[in-house]
């Protein structure tokens, strides 16, 4: 494993396991009853379910970058800063998944949210791109072609329905983040349907 | 080693030492005397005993799930997402565990502690299922055979084990912390009585 | 991978992160139209900015640490506490740097700051040197003087163009943070114009 | 690289960075002219030192593990139980590092980093024996012999000392204090005067 993927675990786990902090046990001097306590703990719904939005929105990108590190087998200083970059904007998803659930009736918010996500997107295309022009990636000529069209049309295909969400909220705030929601947990849970992007390739490494 | 699992080790890492944060140095202004520092210090007893019993129940799933990896060899996008929900309820155990030791004389605070375990132990059980069931363990049939059994019975023993402790909860809620207790004591600590689950296979890594 | 190198990663992926937690959701009483919340977003820039600077300086140290482990295989003791103490300053770079953010004005954080990123340097050539001397460096001699020397100017290039931008701080101390920025966006963005420091050596492994 | 190795790693990391949260940027409003500023900085004084001071602990620990498992092959359920209680201890490292520069003339809180530190050293010594006993060191019997012994006179005398340091607390807390600072920089710093344990062992692996 090279350092930059020790580095991007690091910060995925810690970007994963941060919010929790968020979570306050609710205080005790109002609570007398069984419940008092079942109320004080549903009150904290928006934060558990914000929780687990930014828990599913990571784990998505941490196994589209696994992905491109299975085939990636070379790599230069270029490349390890778009992985920096990547991991800058890894490490604010507490912040705007946050910022979201805070404000969810918000269109501003629904807009940095979206941004933070496709610029998750952009990035993981170019770092493909750009390891692709440089022939850091260990794929005979046939099979590069199938993975690489088939990460583009992932990053097409999610940035458009991520962006479709986002336009939503000119609607209906809350009609734009179920949309959102649901993308996430079709990524998340879609895993009967789709078929693995290197079905053909490997099987021993992460795929998506 | 395998990115899923240091991503693992990242996540428990941080749910391991996150609690400590909540452990604050008793405020100077009170403190005169050695007697007055030993009795805020006391104070902090329920906050120790809480990160004690956190850390050994994230002890305790760290090592199952460590030797689950010992034997899986392959892994899929599935399996990895089998282990993000897993580590999705890793991350809560902090949360769940300040929870249950600021309410211990609620039933509620012993329901969600035992929810959020026997969630763990149910994905466990999953997750070994799934690896099984598409070949990704490397073992001979019949040693197969015999760590999935074990496997199985620990899970099926413990969720009874724990399922007991949280009924007791209706007698007397500190008779079911105390069983809670005795019953994770006796995974960390049980290390003469229990022989190791792969004693035959190798011994080279960590087991449970 | 040694174990020193885990820690270095562990180490980075916090302190690249740990900021992220200054920066709060800002309330919600205040906030009723979109343009309050715009409003309220902006108003986190200065943290926003010093965030990206923290994260870019450690990304610098971070490229410039992997670097020389890519060329040193031996290591003892000596070289461990070099690397410790490295880490010391590593995770002090959040801390001087929401320093500088809020007394960007005052030249006495301006220089905490430089000093800061002065010792990461230094002690960074001390850690080549010792290997050197040591013969931890598997390089050929001819490959070992050019590696050295663009080591070597680096350091010295950096730590003048520090020095230079922090004595600026006696003129104008924004002209100073100015230039302290402008030389850390040239380190991480001079992408096309310099030459990876190995170019002639190896191309599978992080250089700078 | 075991994952116990890598959990540790991760353990330390977080509580090597975890005090810095502690240390908080002065307040602006009282800060007007450098002065003030340079006033408020170091008032911060005994933070700093109580971060460096933790730091150096840990880094002393981490050294010392290093060592045991540059020797140790193999392991099994009940070293890895041994090793989590280790890392219990190191995660109690930062408060009880806080807990005595915040108190630093009381006896009590030299009696519990005291014994925070004494448990580390009798862990680490349990876990050599143990790892000893079950034949999971890979070193001819002569080499074994030696570094065993070592390991032990260097857990005995460091033990001593700080007990002769922390026994120093009855007379004066501050000399007691001096004493335990000077026993670590010890350790950190004989750098020249020590030769490593495994001297002529091997060379391309952390030694202490």
């Amino acid at each position: 494993m090279q350092r930059i993927e020790a580095l991007s675990d690091g910060v995925f786990a810690i970007a994963m396991t941060l919010l929790i902090l968020d979570i306050k046990v609710p205080i005790s001097e109002v609570i007398h009853a069984e419940s008092d306590l079942i109320k004080a703990f549903f009150g904290l719904t928006p934060k558990l379910l914000s929780y687990f939005l930014s828990f599913i929105t990571l784990g998505i990108y941490w196994a589209a970058q696994s992905t491109q590190f299975h085939f990636i087998t070379k790599s230069d200083r270029r490349l390890n800063w778009i992985n920096l970059f990547f991991l800058l904007f890894v490490s604010l998803i507490p912040f705007t998944t946050a910022f979201l659930s805070q404000y969810i009736t918000f269109r501003f918010a629904i807009f940095v949210y979206w941004l933070n996500i496709i610029m998750l997107g952009l990035i993981l295309a170019l770092h493909w791109n750009y390891a692709n022009k440089n022939n850091f990636i260990s794929l005979s000529e046939n099979e590069n072609i199938q993975v690489t069209k088939a990460i583009k049309r992932r990053v097409v295909e999610s940035s458009l329905l991520y962006t479709l969400g986002a336009l939503l909220g000119f609607i209906n705030p809350y009609l734009s983040l179920l949309v959102l929601i649901a993308i996430q947990l079709n990524y998340a849970l879609a895993l009967i349907s789709r078929p693995p992007i290197h079905k053909k390739v490997h099987s021993s490494k992460p795929d998506e």
